[in-house]
């Protein structure tokens, strides 16, 4: 049998990484980015010291020509920033194969329209949604790259692509499960940080793992009344993409969510932690669409509302955790 | 209105830290124990040095007189070590009030019966199952002593019993969420321990973040595959009592099934590991009673199996991470 061939756009972290997966599980992969030095370290070096130091990379092509990365791809895997995606996407329309099953490892919502990233790749490429897939897991690069064993999920209205892809990337360390419902995989990928904002807030401000387990699991709940609510499964919620994301982000020191809600809690204004992180995290950007998606259909955020509070109305952590346990009690679970 | 008058059985950390929520929620509180001094110090200095260090408690009585704390008490805690539940409550039946609610803080099985406490609770004490509420969650004792906000489930098959006891320990730093599942409840309580020798067996053998959620989100699948076997109900697992507990118990430097597996991940053998942790972590001690229960009733339980294998035939850690990952590939979900 011919090897699967594989074009991953975007020679990030997590593009590389899953580029090496893919290399690793027996695709001919070629890597495609705009910085040619990347490129050409990947071909001879097989490293990619910038964005994986340290990371010894299997055979594959870096290549800086979108058209001879493309030519005969049978999947194409896209990981390139998220906001820049609807721009790169389109350029590049005329050079996709026409049956290609193309990947999403990307997360969060193009700003202006709201849009999931499955959402933007069907408008962009012009493909139906039948053969966008779209990765999520408890994934964090640096430590995929270095074959520390993981599960992640591959969801996809089409199961025959799921499974193409999950057999593309399937090896001794990374473990895929299918599923088809990306609107749930998708939405998990985007309110997570803003749950692991929130942890981060309550370990800044000294509170240990019974907060942290509390605010991850009654956050999983509040997603998951969100996600049923936009038609998405419950199940989803509960397994890899998004238990199992929100548990990794929300105790990974690696997550920059969970750094900038630490500094908050410390004390920090939002400017100075996002000085200090280096950075504005995804959550502290998408935080206000999350809660105004949830009020537009009238879904109860309380978890999402109090980080929103802290960063934008100058809410006092300390309030904030009292605001959340001084809520009318009641029964558990998601009606709740 | 009068408070609440409560009896607290057993005045180890839990029981101690329990009748402080319970007293700082506004409860008359007794709390009784076999060690004179401990409550002769929680009476007068107000505080349980032995068990709780450097915590100011509540006014509350410590005796070890059970008659006196027996009498006129509506609510009656059980926080005995679970092995000695039985002849302990045996001995205490015709002191207890004849309409009080027991309140089950005991995890795990007893010995010999297989049973869950809340069974044990009902034969020692000859009152019905509708009496007997179940308290767990997040729980960490040290953290919840120290006031860290946190939340719990109270389940109990009386709706009515469950409430009263939700109203009684309800406080600025303790939220309980009440739910009529004692079955499933405690059976999160008892294989939680299981799954956090598995990651602390990954822990020990230097992954990180994604393998820690990957096994926690799986092994929470597991848990409740077999706890759908028994009659629980699904939504319990996603919980506080099972995935708000795992998570805890999984993340927390705290845990001694996670400290156990994590010296059997870095090399040691099983004799080694409890020599180093000083104790036999309850999950080493049940982890074969679950499988058994789970073959029995023709459940997969591949994380408990692989616990199994490398606590007691040897199975190296590196191989049983190998096998995992092996298995054939599938859907997500409890059923997969």
């Amino acid at each position: 049998m011919h090897p699967v061939r594989v074009a991953v756009l975007g020679s990030g972290s997590w593009g590389t990484t899953f580029a090496m997966v893919l290399a690793d599980a027996g695709c001919e992969v070629r890597l495609w980015g705009r910085d040619a030095d990347v490129a050409r370290e990947v071909s001879t070096a097989r490293t990619n010291e910038k964005y994986l130091p340290g990371i010894a990379l299997p055979p594959m092509t870096g290549t800086t020509d979108a058209a001879a990365a493309l030519a005969g791809a049978q999947i194409v895997v896209v990981a390139v920033p998220s906001q820049v995606a609807r721009a790169t996407l389109t350029g590049l329309r005329e050079l996709v194969e026409p049956d290609a099953v193309i990947v999403s490892l990307m997360k969060g919502v193009e700003l202006g329209t709201d849009e999931r990233m499955s959402q933007v790749i069907v408008e962009a490429l012009d493909v139906p949604l039948s053969r966008v897939a779209v990765v999520s897991g408890p994934n964090l690069a640096p430590e995929i790259a270095e074959r520390q064993p993981t599960a992640t999920v591959v969801a996809c209205a089409d199961p025959d692509a799921a499974r193409l892809v999950a057999d593309a990337c399937a090896s001794s360390y990374f473990r895929p499960y299918t599923n088809s419902d990306v609107v749930g995989v998708e939405l998990c990928g985007a309110v997570k940080n803003v749950i692991a904002l929130c942890v981060g807030m309550a370990q800044g401000r000294g509170f240990g793992s019974n907060t942290t387990a509390t605010v991850i699991t009654r956050g999983l709940v509040e997603i998951t009344r969100l996600g049923l609510a936009l038609g998405a499964d419950a199940e989803t919620f509960a397994g890899l993409a998004g238990m199992g994301d929100l548990v990794a982000t929300c105790t990974s020191p690696l997550s920059r969510n969970h750094t900038l809600g630490r500094h908050i809690g410390e004390g920090m204004t939002l400017e100075e932690a996002v000085a200090a992180t280096g950075t504005t995290a995804e959550g502290a950007k998408s935080c206000r669409s999350v809660l105004d998606l949830a009020q537009k259909h009238g879904v109860d955020m309380p978890i999402t509302q109090g980080v929103v509070s802290v960063l934008y109305d100058g809410l006092p952590v300390e309030d904030m955790a009292r605001a959340l346990l001084a809520r009318p009690q009641k029964a558990e679970g998601v009606g709740a």
